[in-house]
């Protein structure tokens, strides 16, 4: 192979993406705002092969019909979007492992999204790029840059992408990934944001809030204000749960390891620890921290609950090309 | 004595009290609707004596003045209601557990106030007596009524007071009351609901709703569904902590055992059991049930979480002077 490795990394959105005013598209109802992490990334090198259908290998393993439906899918999509009908052998090895707790979409569909780039010598831009990967996963959009990002929801295909806020923050701080579970979620981030959207009476009042809490978390970040971050994030966070509490039927991601972590969270914290959290669509907790405080805190969780697993990572780069 | 004792039952709010707009007076900012039950109730009696200070016995304890100030402040505030200057000897016998995981203002305050009504021989009518049991705790308003009853929110002292929807329905519903914790809460509910209305984006939009989902489950009562009931009931109370979650700084009431409970009714109800949780401002949680699926949720619960207490009861009557 001529064409080097995409790498990808995984990101955190610290003011969530939770609802697509366009499903097929994915265009979120609303901006949302990122942490790009080092450590979790995805690795992934594409050639063109003289064949009708394109083979996936994630991990080593070929993937059958089945499991390689969605990114096949995604190619078939990309060959239309550039009009090309090559067919491709893409190689994914992935290092965002369940057992960090994040889900490898992100940085997987960004690193497959900047390969065909290169194979196909599309010559993308970023914004372009981060597009690209939005078809995919929406949160992909984001893990073209480090440091913090955000994604701006635009209107349409063209619009909707993110932009660098800050790639190198020279900023203390860290993220300490707490993992309850490595089952599948049972109800997946998709059909959750569809619930949420539909039936939840405060959805209207969420668009509002995000649009006024990523104002105020850029603020944070170009002031390098740690605790404000943590602050704008838990409570953006918990929000986004309570569109799940709030749908009708009422559902939550939250297992009860989760309220545990929660628990002792907000206990360190009244003892002077900054730490906060936030948490996805799944019952794993991050922590938002300092480098100091991560130990602090890891090891508060370690001793309380030792059947968890504890990660610590800190910001990660953007695409690269290695 | 020569006054009879005034004996009121708890109630649960299917669709809850969340929020006061005038805290003096507890006027809330939208009417409520509960179910009085059987079984958990206040016994008062009360008599003029010849002192200046009330004295207060609850179950058999002579009350210091620390313990018994928000009941004198009470009498106080009734005294200067009516025009007289009488104190009282009271003695309270609670019959509301701890461990049944219901708080007694409601039952207790709806009892003093009926009790206060027959000693002074004031001949409050229902209505006037809910008047003065709400500014005793909001939901003892309710407290003077059997069966449902719907608390109408009012905009002055004059006209916030509860009526009766349906007073000796003939209604297979039982409630399950899984009691987690004994602990008095860390937020009581009046801090709470005060968070809950300043710092909550979607405070305007539970007003709303609840202002519908009363009108349906009157009609759900109406039709003796329920089914319906249940659906409603939590989905509001799940909307209520969706308010205390999304509150600035976020919190919420739930332990990690109430997730569990959530879970488990969750699976009984995929299983055809009719369940349906409602939680108040604390970790227990109440099951609706019919007679026979209480049983069997109850069985379950108690398998999978030998810890916890759980208590069948049904549906009980208004004030009564015995």
């Amino acid at each position: 192979m001529a064409t080097k490795t995409a790498r990808a990394y995984t990101n955190i959105a610290l003011i969530k993406y939770w609802g697509k005013k366009d499903k097929q598209l994915k265009i979120p109802y609303t901006n949302s705002l990122s942490l790009t992490l080092d450590k979790f990334y995805t690795d992934t090198k594409s050639e063109i092969i003289d064949s009708d259908k394109d083979q996936i290998y994630l991990n080593d393993e070929l993937l059958d019909d089945a499991k390689s439906k969605r990114i096949t899918n995604y190619l078939d999509f990309v060959r239309n979007y550039f009009g090309f009908d090559q067919h491709f052998l893409v190689k994914s090895v992935n290092h965002v492992p369940t057992s960090a707790g994040f889900a490898s979409s992100a940085s997987g569909f960004a690193a497959l999204a900047a390969s065909i780039n290169q194979t196909m010598k599309l010559n993308l831009d970023n914004r372009s790029l981060s597009i690209l990967a939005r078809n995919g996963s929406g949160s992909a959009s984001r893990s073209i840059y480090g440091g913090f990002v955000e994604w701006i929801a635009g209107t349409s295909n063209d619009t909707s992408y993110a932009v660098p806020i800050d790639e190198h923050p020279n900023i203390d701080l860290s993220l300490l990934s707490v993992v309850i579970s490595q089952d599948t979620k049972k109800i997946s981030s998709t059909s959750g944001m569809e619930n949420s959207v539909k039936t939840s009476p405060f959805y209207d009042n969420w668009v509002t809030l995000v649009s006024s809490e990523i104002n105020e978390i850029k603020q944070a970040i170009a002031q390098k204000d740690v605790q404000k971050i943590g602050e704008l994030s838990e409570h953006n966070a918990m929000s986004m749960h309570a569109l799940t509490l709030s749908a009708n039927p009422s559902f939550t991601y939250f297992a009860p390891e989760t309220i545990r972590v929660i628990q002792l969270v907000k206990s360190l914290r009244s003892q002077g620890v900054l730490a906060y959290v936030t948490i996805d669509a799944g019952p794993n907790v991050k922590i938002i921290c300092t480098k100091e405080s991560a130990e602090i805190v890891q090891k508060y969780i370690d001793d309380n609950l030792p059947a968890v697993t504890t990660v610590v990572a800190n910001i990660g780069n953007g695409i690269q090309y290695i």
